[in-house]
């Protein structure tokens, strides 16, 4: 179980009355690398093996290529990971600005070179799936507005929706999860929050081609996407997806290259935005 | 200005076109107590005496009744706050869920006991007050659909609304402006998002009787609210509080006591939750 119930007061000036409430489960997380205490980070207690790694991955203390032997969740909230790493210097840590508990980046992973995108393309109706299938992955948003998701496509097909307190823990289970080898790096990830800096930073170090979010994009994500090169798509709707960077991933149906997006960087008509009642917030 | 501009491809199966958005431009930002470097903090560039001064009290670093002498915003991105504190031994920080560059709380602070909130009550219409000012306090949230609003309501009238890339460094603008003398502690917070355990934490500290958000709170907010005794009131709306702890704060129009809601522990009976798509997520 990671939600509580409780009852409230729903107070009005013409009256009360009391409802059940589902409440998410909040839970301090204890990361452990070859039994030295890395940080405790906020979470919802589940796929804790793969927020782990990701939160590991998220500091810059594991990287794609190292080798993970083993990982221990413990009852008391802590989780060992066992890994072959190379030592890295200590780094200056910027705490981030975003929901989900990874909260800490080393200030060279802002500036060092990302791999190049993965070679991929995504259709608009590949898009659709994923954004339904992500919405679609568990009641926990309906019922407690508490959590976040990063869904995640690949190989032709949705593969996995992770969720959490915030949205950075949502991504690091995804990126745990790729370096744990259960998907390949080759794909789309969709997230319903924001993306900030250290969101597009873990995706663009991971070599992820497409980044996608429900809303909005902060200015220094938009950086390092178009430094790294990747697709970053804002305010994604099924048959809509604003691409605030390298527009040429994401196809019509049926296509397996980019001719159809060839002179799309040739249109010069600019309109002011549209469809903003079609916009949800952060 | 705290927003750039860019041009992005609007695409859709039938057709492609350009339209120009509105990015929050996130910085990073040093705060440096007494000469000795703090943290980084991913944030919007504005407010930055306030939201330094939080950072420190989210931190530990600094109590209501600490000397603040001096704050320089250098432009750098750097802020050296002068202050005398108290020495404090060096804690284990937990990463924290929520949004907002503040990202580390002391686990001391989780745990220890909090001022009894200051004696305060709030009506309907002024509940109402403070939604609807906060949301109408900038145009940044429509235009960037990037920042978090933490409004705040005090001696009898709306007082200040901070925004902020995350909706915890909006709460530490807040909290840093009562350090400063700004505002009293004795008021009620509004927060367009969530109320995790780090964001219930600081206005618990704080003594801040009435807190609200606009979304969810999680169990761990919800546990902070109720050993310290605040009202905790989520998914609120202009005449209509949904109370998780404390309902006595919020009275009726006009009545300077509590003599209302005298009854309120005695209702018996308990629907399940209603207008559920009045609430917005997350």
């Amino acid at each position: 179980m990671v939600t509580v119930e409780c009852i409230t007061d729903l107070l009005t000036p013409e009256g009360d009355s009391r409802i059940r409430e589902l409440v998410l489960e909040e839970k301090p997380v204890g990361v452990v690398l070859n039994d030295e205490p890395v940080g405790t980070a906020m979470v919802m207690a589940r796929d804790l093996e793969e927020l782990a790694v990701g939160y590991l991955f998220g500091q810059g203390l594991i990287e794609p290529g190292d080798k993970i032997f083993d990982i221990e969740v413990c009852e008391q909230g802590r989780i060992n990971v066992y890994a072959e790493v190379t030592p890295r210097p200590d780094d200056e840590m910027i705490t981030t600005s975003g929901c989900g508990g990874t909260g800490k980046i080393a200030r060279r992973l802002l500036h060092e070179d990302y791999p190049e995108p993965a070679d991929f393309c995504i259709s608009f109706h590949e898009v659709a799936e994923l954004i339904k299938r992500t919405l679609a992955w568990s009641s926990l948003s309906q019922d407690t507005h508490c959590v976040h998701g990063c869904g995640y496509y690949s190989e032709g097909a949705f593969q996995v929706c992770y969720e959490d307190v915030g949205r950075h823990n949502a991504v690091d289970k995804l990126m745990g999860a790729i370096l744990l080898g259960r998907f390949s790096p080759r794909g789309a990830a969709y997230t319903t929050g924001r993306l900030t800096s250290d969101m597009v930073l873990k995706c663009a170090r991971m070599g992820i081609p497409v980044v996608l979010s429900r809303t909005a994009p902060s200015s220094l994500g938009l950086d390092i996407a178009r430094r790294s090169g990747l697709t970053l798509g804002c305010y994604v709707r099924p048959g809509r997806v604003n691409v605030f960077n390298a527009p040429h991933r994401i196809v019509r149906e049926g296509l397996s290259d980019k001719s159809d997006v060839s002179d799309r960087s040739d249109k010069s008509d600019v309109s002011d935005r549209s469809n903003r009642s079609d916009r949800s917030d952060r």
